[in-house]
């Protein structure tokens, strides 16, 4: 068999070419099976480096960081056996506004004929594309070589534009035909501006801005995934106004910035941020999700009316609305009105102050609060830290990382599981400084044996587990038995996967010398950082006492 | 808060009490989420006993391997972050027809008013629902407490009757509601059999019967699923017709019965069983899914018009068929039909000899078959296999197991991952005997660490770990770096969770020891069984084999 006897590519050569070379991918996260093996095989002949892992939650999420980082990612799997198995990831993705491109094997057009029951089948041939429907924003089947072209551009071009996941299913024998390359290649064109109600609109928000005595930006995550911070840095570096991010855009711009304030999540915030921001008189939110981790489960108190709103999807300020206003446009007007440059402002929530570890301290239990504060010493400029759901995430509104895209989190979807395999995305999409993963125990047991992908292709992330000894974050809202978990020696994960080395520590000063030894070596180092049972970080308490209430109904029964 | 304020139940109250005492469901299986944790308050607190694992994955697994034991299974997960997490596992239990239910935490009523973005949301409150709508046969979200009992019964009875999955989504302010009885409890009654079309046709499958000389009944799953084996198992031996298993319903009967001729799986099966089938003149497939994995990868030679079959969903013979059939009422109809008793048989394939090992081959390495082999020496009656996919399955054809519903597999879906939480479900459903898992490395890698799950409820699963260093299955059909996986050191997995004692064998002699040690003691055993990178059984290889012909498209190509 020769797979090149031809000039015309085949599908699989012209896919993976596209996607290399258009669009910038350069490594793909998969684990194979039956009907995706042909496509598999191109992809390992193509200049994308493949990186299998051992189960599909964790491609999904390796797949959706390294798209945080790297602008669009990949995941390769088999026909729901794998597909099914990655919904969770790629419904995270889409939540948060992730481009992944999922491409799944599927069975032939003639496999179809007459719907016979074909391993892997669930109730009919489209099951597997019905469900991805739910979470994604484009999808195809492949099942016609001649439009198979324009149906993978359109896919991969409304991904990029949307930021979204997009499903391609591709039929295992239909990867190795040649291709016929579309007279017209799909574009994905974005409506232009209502210019009038642009005009008014930023006539509108100038004024609030000048008249305003403290106005502040909140920069979230749209602005991250559409490319847009850049213009939002300028903007508020020519007119002085200081900028806040959120749990899911925590880094966005250099967490060392002088107008940079700190993350804003109602009251989980650090006092002098939530303080600022709520006192501000102009808060201008700019591509932000209005979550409830946003508004730390209702702690919040943003007056609608001193807000402006502007993202991808709609444009307000105070109670009214504008249309059709594409947030580029805004952006690019707003950074060319007449806006006065405000006084110089003192940072009321500056980066926090290091303060090394005093002998005195050394053996002291360590607290959620001390672990992040001990930690902050160890984050190099060039490192990235990856929060997985609960206390590492909470606990880490504090931490100031120095690089911009540097902190990584699903704060909006909040699925554990995520931190370790999305280290291995991260570290493939930069292959820079240290990765530090943060991860509850709880969420280890899901996923954290991923560390075998590591292994694979000589990648050295640091793993923090924060034991508190179960699902610590439930146990603030309602506590049972269900929130128990076995007692790992998690120290002896490093055993089985035959690689790095590991540490417990239960004193400062145990988990400083770990630190130490994990950044100054270039192996994997697994750092089972052991924290009292009822210690957690004042974030994460605020945000148990609320969810507690809600979820306990306690108004209604009490 | 008094939960139990009033003589009316809750809706937390009743639901558990209804699926413990009219259900019969003792164990629930799953891992709690903030929007799930007051429907877990309730669950704890009911007669159900709740096993909550490590991830979600595992969890359907479980709940389908329980109902596959008991009759019908149960699984409690969060919203989306845990729903999502499951749809493989409960995708597999549609596929296979194991009736499991899937209760979900969810938001309130009021959380949903103006759409508004509550963590763990996807596109819409609805994705959920929507995506299960998919791999289920009824759903339901209880957004009114009036008609959330009707409601419930509804998908239970639904489930019940078509032995798939339902989906009950529980906003979690509903949970400690009273619950309203409703005054007319859903049914769901089957329609009835066209009786003149059902004498009809039993009239022509009594003359066919009686005119073959060698009539077969191939025993398939749908019969064990909605107990109907019994019926089946007296035809036979009213008439001494002798019977086939196919893969999924390996041991439905005995596979010490005296008719019993082993598992039918076309070029697959062992080749007297193959050969007894394939030449018999009369092949009643009854209950019996038509698959590929049936059909051996299309490897079978049944001649269509010597065939019966009869289903829950269709009644053919020859060429022709019936509507409107029951499948129970031909059953019984069956069962008295003037047929007559076939003449004394000899059994071309009776149970296998056993033979102990000879110290001559105490230092062979383990090759696919022999570990089979081996194995038996040391499956007790009361035992119970769970067989993963690859050659876990397909090396297990030949394995005779001696007590009926013992054995094991998703052997149409096909997931990996399926063996060691299936396992954790039949320990749970069937308290006495041991439990083994066998597992390929590749599978192991998924979900293996479930064991955790065990050390908490102190059960003693055997995990036989078939390590031939990748996905062994894939390298006979297409192999590439891809197939290639890290190379854990299985025999420390006991050191991470802290119980239980482990073992590698290299030679057969190891192996038996290994053996001999876990079933004398009472605790987890994890042996890792290394076999040769390029030994597998002769049924893998021809699956293999014709898989990959299809795989690599090389009728096209070549």
């Amino acid at each position: 068999m020769t797979l090149h006897s031809s000039s015309v590519p085949s599908l699989g050569a012209f896919l993976f070419d596209y996607l290399y070379k258009e669009k910038n991918i350069h490594h793909a996260f998969g684990i194979p099976g039956d009907f995706a093996l042909s496509t598999f095989r191109w992809l390992e002949q193509s200049h994308i480096e493949l990186i299998t892992m051992t189960h599909e939650p964790s491609v999904g999420f390796a797949a959706d960081s390294y798209a945080r980082v790297n602008g669009l990612g990949l995941a390769c799997v088999t026909y729901c056996v794998g597909g099914l198995n990655m919904i969770n990831s790629v419904a995270c993705a889409y939540a948060e506004k992730s481009p992944v491109i999922v491409l799944s094997g599927g069975p032939s057009v003639n496999d179809r004929r007459n719907d016979p029951l074909l391993h892997h089948k669930v109730k009919t041939f489209d099951t597997q594309r019905r469900i991805y429907e739910e979470v994604t924003c484009a999808n195809t089947v492949l099942l016609d070589a001649k439009t198979a072209v324009s149906e993978i551009m359109r896919v991969v071009e409304t991904v990029q534009a949307e930021c979204r996941p997009g499903y391609i299913e591709i039929p295992y024998d239909i990867v190795d035909l040649p291709v016929i390359m579309p007279a017209y290649i799909p574009q994905v064109i974005a409506p232009e501006s209502d210019v009038e109600a642009l005009n008014d609109f930023i006539k509108e928000v100038t004024d609030t801005i000048n008249t305003a005595k403290q106005p502040v930006i909140i920069a979230d995550i749209e602005l991250q995934r559409h490319g847009l911070t850049d213009k939002v840095l300028e903007i508020a570096t020519k007119f002085n106004i200081p900028i806040a991010a959120t749990l899911l855009s925590k880094s966005i711009i250099s967490e060392t910035h002088p107008l940079y304030i700190g993350v804003y999540s109602g009251g989980l915030s650090e006092a002098a941020t939530q303080q600022y921001v709520e006192e501000s008189d102009c808060v201008l939110m700019l591509g932000t999700f209005i979550t409830d981790v946003f508004l730390g489960q209702y702690t919040a108190h943003l007056d609608r009316k001193k807000s402006i709103v502007v993202t991808t999807e709609k444009a307000t300020i105070g109670l009214h609305a504008y249309n059709n206003i594409r947030f580029d446009d805004f952006l690019d007007s707003l950074r060319n009105a007449p806006i006065c440059r405000k006084e110089p402002f003192i940072n009321p929530c500056p980066a926090i102050d290091i303060t090394p570890l005093m002998p005195a301290e050394y053996d002291d239990p360590i607290n959620a609060e001390d672990f992040f504060k001990i930690l902050s010493l160890h984050i190099g400029a060039d490192c990235t830290v990856v929060c997985d759901t609960g206390d590492s995430l909470l606990g880490a509104i504090g931490l100031r990382t120095s690089k911009h895209k540097n902190f990584l989190s699903d704060a909006y979807y909040l699925s554990m599981g995520f931190a370790v395999p999305a280290a291995i995305g991260a570290l493939a999409g930069n292959k820079t400084g240290r990765v530090f993963a943060i991860v509850g125990d709880g969420a280890f047991q899901m996923t954290g044996m991923e560390l075998s992908t590591a292994v694979k292709y000589k990648m050295a992330p640091i793993v923090l587990i924060l034991n508190n000894d179960g699902y610590g974050t439930q146990r603030h809202i309602i506590d049972g038995q269900f929130n128990v978990i076995t007692m790992w020696d998690y120290t002896k994960v490093t055993d089985v996967i035959r690689s790095g080395f590991s540490a417990r520590a239960t004193t400062k000063k145990q988990l400083q010398d770990a630190l130490v030894k994990a950044t100054y070596s270039n192996e994997i180092a697994v750092i089972e950082v052991v924290i009292p049972r009822d210690s957690c970080s004042p974030s994460l308490r605020k945000m148990g006492e609320q969810l507690g209430k809600l979820r306990r109904n306690e108004e209604k029964h009490e």
